[in-house]
């Protein structure tokens, strides 16, 4: 394979995460010390900066600025939820894609996000060899919600587990401290796959942590629900419950739609916006158990951006899968997403592989049958199996004035040669 | 003043903080190392353990155990919000409270709670002192929402302070990837005082952290809240909102109420929606800019019980507070309360004082009208030089699997010799 020279382009999309930033950080620190690349760009909004040609040009950022991403939350050059047609019906946007890696010597394209940046990538991969360009298109993986298919977990879900776990445990604690009854139920993201949730298990340590864990891989309409939790406070005298916002019955309907009429709204991929089950949730249950204190939690945008809670496995696992895109491209592999593989063994290793673009874009990662109890409320010992190496580790992030020191870059508009 | 042998006792009162058990701690440790103290004990869930004679024997604890509690949130004794009625109106809590002492031979007690605490510890050192049983009694000071009188500020502020600072300069970040227009609100704890949402000014670095700022303290219209964020929203193209949960109108009506007014919508099951004053206010703001991102963020119990958040400035104090409690009583004091004088001098040292439990029980602390703008709609740098060094310092909480490691208690009930 010869080696292909030019500049490199970078671009986040999807929701963000506490690590996102670190996955740029590796792949930006191994373009700058490659001798194939001239310059490191980053698109400003994801593929939306390559449309309206708005590239960052990093090498004008201070280096020790830039390693400041390693633990700076939340997609540091911007993200979108743009999500490209086919260039069989829409080929402007690709064409204008082409024109700006033809504007800038674009050689190398890295995009970091979920399946519907991954089907993006392929997309872009394709038309760009179609038309003979020569550019190497990698995929960096990167979800909270840990649903990609072909790689044994997310950049990014070991943070937000981590700051879950952490979060109902404390929760956990506190819902207790008093001598009167309590019902506490944390809402969760995930739309579609529960892994998120799960990971509350962890906090189960003695008699801390939830006591039910619903997940929206099985149906589970309002009375079982409802059942569950009238056992276990009377039982227990208090009830703690962690559940997705993605949950529904048998019939598919969301949970939260039961509570609220309202006509949920729909992002740019036509998913519906959830939100609101705890509060609903909880309202129900005062009214159904008399007496009951009760309080609906929504752990919301923290769950992806509390860097101050990382896990070290995740911040090192998302730099490595930046660093590997880049190492892989210059090493003549295109159309390839960065994988991790979890290494045989009783020690947990975590191995980068390369998987096709087309075999991730577009599908979805579910919790097995088989790791969910049988009562449907709970999570059995392989899932905690599985979750618990990911959250290991304390951040190392950079503390100023008490706070997290995060990166403030430049954002100088790039500018072609 | 003549050394008074006997036995100790510690109760924890009202709202848990991440530091509540550090003061614990103090106070224990120094209890266990005097010659003067034959058992400590702690009443469950406050007073009302006192008149249910539910002691713990904290002789029976692992020391390492015990230790820590230095670094484990809400009130591992557990809490009540049971506050005594005067004495001449009902004796019998007053002849149980000393039926109890003198069956545990009680000489030191020890109230670790807010206003209402002081209050409650008020009358029972004057019963006691009136029916000539010799016990020494005293406040040690907690809350979050920082109100207390007397003193400079209060222990468990600093780390609710640090969490919203970090919770909002992480939010801030994640608010503003996509690029499209939005507002976000996070609703903070505080129904009369501002301290914790005036916390989140902190987080205002460089163009990070919140653009506008509620206070209790102020009235504050719907009106004038949606006209400041409209503006806002229209300059920049997104608003961060961090708004108290007290914020009342010019009436003194919660300006949640007026929301669960004109919402007055019913669930499926017929009850009133009675969401936060987050969820309603971004439900107002998404019907009047149409086509903004909206969100509404109530960050909840986490505030108070986020102990892998906590500050270790605040930690210390916190341990210095139960430990001097301890010190004064043995030296023969009753009666008072431990609160912080803040040193002259540019450099912050907290100095612990000793004052009248009479003065501090059932008064509130607010900000002052000359630390919030003349809008009424953001803190000014008095403020924020007030609460910086208490946020300062990372806790050494430390960690088992990838979690906080929690004191696990052994709660050995408590004998009577």
């Amino acid at each position: 394979m010869e080696s292909l020279k030019g500049n490199c382009l970078l671009a986040q999309s999807g929701g963000p995460t506490s690590v996102i930033n670190a996955s740029a950080l590796g792949c930006i620190q191994a373009a700058m010390a490659s001798p194939l690349i001239g310059h490191v760009y980053a698109a400003a909004h994801g593929i939306q900066g390559v449309l309206k040609d708005r590239l960052y040009d990093l090498n004008e950022e201070d280096p020790a600025e830039l390693e400041l991403l390693r633990y700076t939350p939340s997609s540091a050059f911007g993200s979108c939820r743009y999500k490209l047609a086919d260039a069989s019906e829409k080929e402007e946007d690709y064409q204008r894609i082409l024109e700006i890696f033809r504007k800038y010597e674009i050689r190398y394209f890295f995009y970091n996000g979920g399946n519907d940046s991954m089907d993006t990538c392929n997309k872009i991969s394709k038309y760009l060899a179609g038309k003979g360009y020569a550019c190497r298109v990698m995929g960096i993986p990167k979800t909270i919600d840990n649903d990609l298919a072909c790689t044994d977990h997310c950049p990014g879900f070991g943070s937000a587990a981590k700051y879950i776990a952490t979060s109902l445990l404390e929760i956990s604690r506190d819902a207790k401290v008093y001598d009167n009854r309590s019902v506490t139920i944390v809402e969760i993201m995930g739309r579609n796959a529960g892994w998120l949730t799960a990971a509350a298990a962890l906090a189960q340590i003695g008699g801390d942590g939830p006591d039910l864990i619903y997940l929206p891989e099985l149906p589970c309409d309002i009375e079982k629900l409802m059942g569950d939790i009238r056992r276990v406070y009377e039982e227990k005298g208090d009830c703690l419950v962690a559940i997705s916002e993605g949950v529904r019955d048998k019939e598919g309907r969301f949970l939260s739609a039961y509570f609220n009429d309202i006509a949920s709204s729909k992002d740019a991929f036509g998913h519906a916006q959830m939100g609101g089950l705890a509060a609903s949730l909880a309202a129900h249950c005062k009214a159904q158990l008399p007496g009951a204190k009760v309080r609906g939690i929504e752990l919301s945008l923290l769950q992806r951006c509390a860097s101050h809670a990382a896990s070290a496995t995740d911040i090192e696992e998302s730099y490595q899968a930046g660093k590997t895109a880049f190492e892989a491209a210059a090493a003549g592999t295109t159309d390839k997403m960065v994988a991790f593989r979890r290494a045989e063994g009783a020690e947990y290793r975590c191995e980068m592989v390369l998987v096709d673009l087309a075999d991730v874009a577009n599908e979805e990662k579910k919790i097995p049958r088989a790791w969910i109890n049988e009562a449907g409320n709970g999570v059995l010992q392989p899932a905690k199996d599985y979750i618990a190496p990911l959250i290991l580790g304390e951040t190392a992030q950079p503390k100023e004035n008490g706070l997290p020191r995060l990166a403030r870059l430049k954002k100088v508009p790039a500018k072609a040669e």
